[in-house]
């Protein structure tokens, strides 16, 4: 039977894994490593890759806490005091050149005392210029890891990162998507824990192999200063997202959360500019006409 | 008997004559207008000065605007069903030079047709270097404003800054503060309308005052790269405030409001750098040294 620190193992090691492979691939730098610990229970390991061939700032984070539940989640889930257990594996990669896409990862577990669990996850990709033919990969490549254990994944998935990855205030998403799922469980899923586990530890092992290939294909295109410019404006937009809406983003800091873990998604560069518009027909307007909701990427046309 | 369109009228000549100053202060750029209208009724002037001889990025808004209440509004106050009105001036100034400090202002009246009124406001510094002499100049200048109307003023508006621009999951404030009033009315203060729209006309009037004297007193400083980075990290902080905990944001990119407008506030350029440390002694590590609360600015010894 899968306990809590076997998950909590795997995630350790899929960091490692993930680390290892973003190193390869990126040439240039290597991850540091600050080790943390929770007062109330726990703790992690945050990994910082800075100024690398490619990465411009990345962070894997890996953590496993526990102790009492916070009253924030036992008031949503209207439960009873009992303890938890957390762990997770979260990354955010800020590439150099403005080709290479931004990317987000996360996979996590959780567990309470008194019985209940659940998995949630998800890839999601953030192009400052969005190349359709990639994008529509991408997607491809979820699907395939979607389809392995449940042929409604894909599509349940990709719909809930369309909705959650969402700008209302700026009517945009955050990128081209991705998959999101959370609370999966026996119950939520006709899927075993041990199911569910294979699932979200695949999405992981996925993550390395997408991204490594959307690095190598993209990191040798020639950029200008208009380019880093458009870059920093979808980097203010990851801000935005990230601490208006995301979440987990909030829930972090409103609980008094480790704030530097937390806030390693930040951007080491952004930018604003009042009621920036694009220029008709060039690649900046295509890419903003496309930060839209339900666009099918697998079978958009090239 | 003062009516609000009187007061919209004060008001909106006050962005004329804040906007002049700062024009005339600067010396290398004008503000530009946009002129925008509230579907729900009412709407307002932003008006944005970029790369200026000493502002980067600047936004002086001003706004009127009226209708059915938002429910947020009702539900917060227990009111029933009624048409609001609401103007206001806010000012944020980002300027080039990491010498010389971020600055932000705000005076509004809002009111009700069942009756409730309130003005409110303020002014808030926030230095990337916290120079001690100015800090406590700058609250010297507000101390004056607020004694010609009430003693009472000054000590209370300044603790309501500092509680008010607070980073908790930081811990540290903003800036240096400075001061900080809502609901002011005759219920809440022992002042008519009449007074309290006098001393917020002259909170709206001490600031261009106060600014092009800053301006001036720091806008030749040299400064080098390293100085750059750490303006960068000081705006990220101040995104970090605006989006994680200012009210006024909040409630305007949940309420649907005018995102340009709301977000003029942000920095053309901010930083992240995971779990940054000032060098020991540095002028860095001084200013985060200062940015707490509860610090008398007035009788800080220099």
């Amino acid at each position: 039977m899968l306990n809590k620190e076997d998950i909590s193992d795997h995630f350790q090691k899929l960091q490692d894994d993930i680390c290892r492979a973003l190193e390869e691939a990126d040439g240039g730098s290597t991850f540091y490593e600050d080790k943390w610990t929770r007062d109330a229970g726990g703790g992690g390991r945050s990994r910082v890759l800075s100024n690398g061939n490619v990465i411009e700032k990345g962070g894997v984070n890996f953590s496993a806490v526990y102790g009492p539940t916070p009253e924030k989640i036992l008031n949503a889930l209207q439960l009873p005091h009992s303890d938890f257990f957390a762990t997770g594996v979260s990354i955010v990669l800020h590439p150099f050149n403005p080709w290479v896409p931004i990317i987000h990862m996360n996979v996590r577990y959780f567990e309470m005392s008194e019985g209940t669990w659940w998995f949630g996850g998800g890839i999601d990709l953030t192009p400052h210029y969005i190349d359709v033919e990639q994008a529509s990969w991408f997607h491809q490549k979820l699907l395939e890891v979607c389809e392995k254990y449940d042929k409604a994944f894909y599509p349940e998935f990709k719909k809930w990162a369309d909705d959650y990855f969402y700008l209302r205030h700026r009517r945009e998403t955050r990128g081209v998507g991705g998959i999101f799922f959370d609370r999966l469980n026996d119950k939520s899923t006709a899927h075993s824990k041990s199911d569910l586990f294979d699932f979200v530890m695949e999405v992981g092992k996925s993550f390395a192999v997408i991204y490594t290939a959307l690095m190598q294909l993209n990191r040798d295109k020639p950029f200008d200063d208009q380019h880093k410019k458009w870059q920093n404006l979808r980097r203010g937009r990851y801000v935005e997202f990230n601490l208006v809406w995301d979440k987990g983003t909030k829930f972090g800091l409103d609980t008094d959360g480790r704030t530097e873990s937390i806030l390693m998604s930040m951007p080491p560069l952004a930018g604003w500019i009042y009621d920036h518009q694009p220029k008709k027909d060039s690649d900046e307007a295509k890419t903003s006409s496309l930060l839209k909701k339900d666009i099918n990427w697998l079978e958009i046309k090239l």
